[in-house]
């Protein structure tokens, strides 16, 4: 199948339009309109087989997360998703494959209204690279950098589920649980509740590379230190009934990653408001700590004390 | 070399910052602000090690490319280049490469005042995607579908020099002339020339998967056909004294690709003003055909008559 005929069955026709779009798929470039008094929001992430996903990871939740990750970013900023960009890199041009992927990528693009405005699509290793631009009022994006001593620190969700999914998928266990697999393979981007905490939250992440290094990342940018009460750590009710030990659940959800859940900051003042707002909703919410002068990120357990870690995050190249 | 050190050190620290950006590396997402009365113009181009330039290529050059490809489309709408993201795909965190990488990249992102706004790091087969972002006056931008019978075909300075110093390299040529590898490593966009034509141009696209193939958008889109005059087709000093048969000339400035040439339409009306546009920029441009109501790109010499080719384009999947 030749390329061109790829892209206009598998991506150009499966497309629905919006708004700021004047020219799509099949220029040198996309054209969009840009609105009075709105800053522009671009995020890219780059999914690699194998790296990112496990290798038998189905064509569909592929299409699906490369997107999801990056709308996850665009939720952290507070940002309504708009358009994205495809880059595609495939080892050949499977038409199951194909169109497994662009019906996870359309499914979740649709949910948020998100056009396919261009892309490229090449031979080589397994690689997604998606490119996300949203829109958000003039300097209101929520950054890492605005968190202040005596914040609350929240997070939506639960933590961990994904991580744990991984992990037994790693393990090569053929009977994981679907509720792990849903987190693994199908994040929910929190983009409603990043929007609702715009003019609220002081600082906002999303938590890919999981809580603990995504937290430093929002304490580094804002000159400020953290505390985390270890038995505040919201826990899926799967994970809070798995077999395994209580510190190893508390490992995956401050190390495992794949959240993809907003972790937050809101001064005092904010706090009733905030809480309310995401209950409006139906997004569940949880303090689980507090911004503090002193650098660095602490952990703290009622039971034992104060803890002390290694960076957890995962790092590309570490 | 942790990743964050490695974003830092080859690329936060590189790159300059433009009067777009209100937030760039280092949050969820870069934030952009946005002008009145323009569009956006965004375009993605992936580079795969071995299928994109040879893997003998100096990381200099890669960088150099992966953007020279990215801004050649920015040109062909006729867009000012603004910012750029980056998704690099590497199979290891070498030093030395990624230092030659980032100059190669900044060279031209400071001629071109890009700033590098974003991106992502991830281990795996040498990829890098690169996304542009550039503005134009609202509703102006050069499409491909503009042309209209009548029309003289152009294209900007001289065609078939990459392919030629491509097919060298392939050959395990060790003596190839420094022009021809200029040509194919450091192909220069005619962003300069796009934004001349503004106003200007039916219709304009630019020639990286060879000029018969990137015409033939520029028909289909258009509803229209063109006839290319051979003879006109404009072949650099060097090319024209290469010792290869003059048919084979023509193969590589048809169908060799790699050019990053525009390929441009205008009418009658606006043919003087637009060669004179040109040359006020040092910008040689050459008529080489003209648009036809009759479907298709023929191919016409005075010596030899009409010639029938097979599609010359490079395809991926084919």
């Amino acid at each position: 199948m030749p390329e061109f005929e790829l892209i206009r069955r598998y991506f150009k026709e499966k497309t629905s339009t919006n708004a700021m779009l004047r020219v799509g798929i099949g220029d040198d470039a996309a054209v969009l309109k840009t609105q009075a008094n709105t800053d522009l929001v671009v995020a890219v992430d780059t999914l690699v087989a194998g790296v990112h996903f496990p290798l038998n990871t189905s064509a569909f939740d592929i299409g699906y997360k490369s997107l999801a990750v990056n709308l996850s970013d665009l939720a952290a900023m507070g940002a309504v998703p708009r358009w994205m960009t495809l880059a595609l890199t495939l080892p050949q041009a499977d038409e199951t494959w194909l169109n497994d992927f662009s019906r996870g990528l359309f499914s979740l693009a649709e949910e948020f209204n998100v056009a396919l405005v261009g892309g490229d699509t090449t031979q080589g290793p397994l690689t997604i690279s998606i490119q996300v631009g949203g829109t958000v009022e003039q300097d209101r994006a929520l950054l890492r950098s605005g968190a202040r001593t005596g914040d609350a620190i929240l997070v939506t969700g639960t933590l961990g589920d994904a991580a744990r999914g991984l992990q037994l998928n790693q393990n090569m266990e053929t009977d994981i649980p679907p509720g792990y697999l849903e987190r693994l393979n199908r994040p929910i981007p929190r983009v409603a509740a990043g929007q609702r905490l715009l003019g609220l939250a002081s600082s906002c992440i999303d938590i890919s590379d999981g809580l603990y290094a995504d937290l430093l990342h929002i304490t580094e940018a804002s000159g400020v230190g953290a505390i985390i009460e270890m038995e505040q750590l919201p826990l899926s009710s799967l994970l809070q009934a798995d077999a395994i030990a209580l510190p190893q659940k508390y490992r995956l959800a401050l190390g495992g990653g794949d959240d993809y859940e907003l972790c937050f900051t809101v001064s005092e003042a904010n706090l009733a408001l905030t809480q309310s707002a995401l209950t409006d909703i139906g997004m569940p919410c949880s303090v689980i700590g507090e911004i503090t002068e002193n650098h660095g990120v602490t952990l703290h357990s009622t039971e034992a004390g104060e803890i002390m870690v290694d960076t957890l995050g995962y790092q590309h190249f570490s």
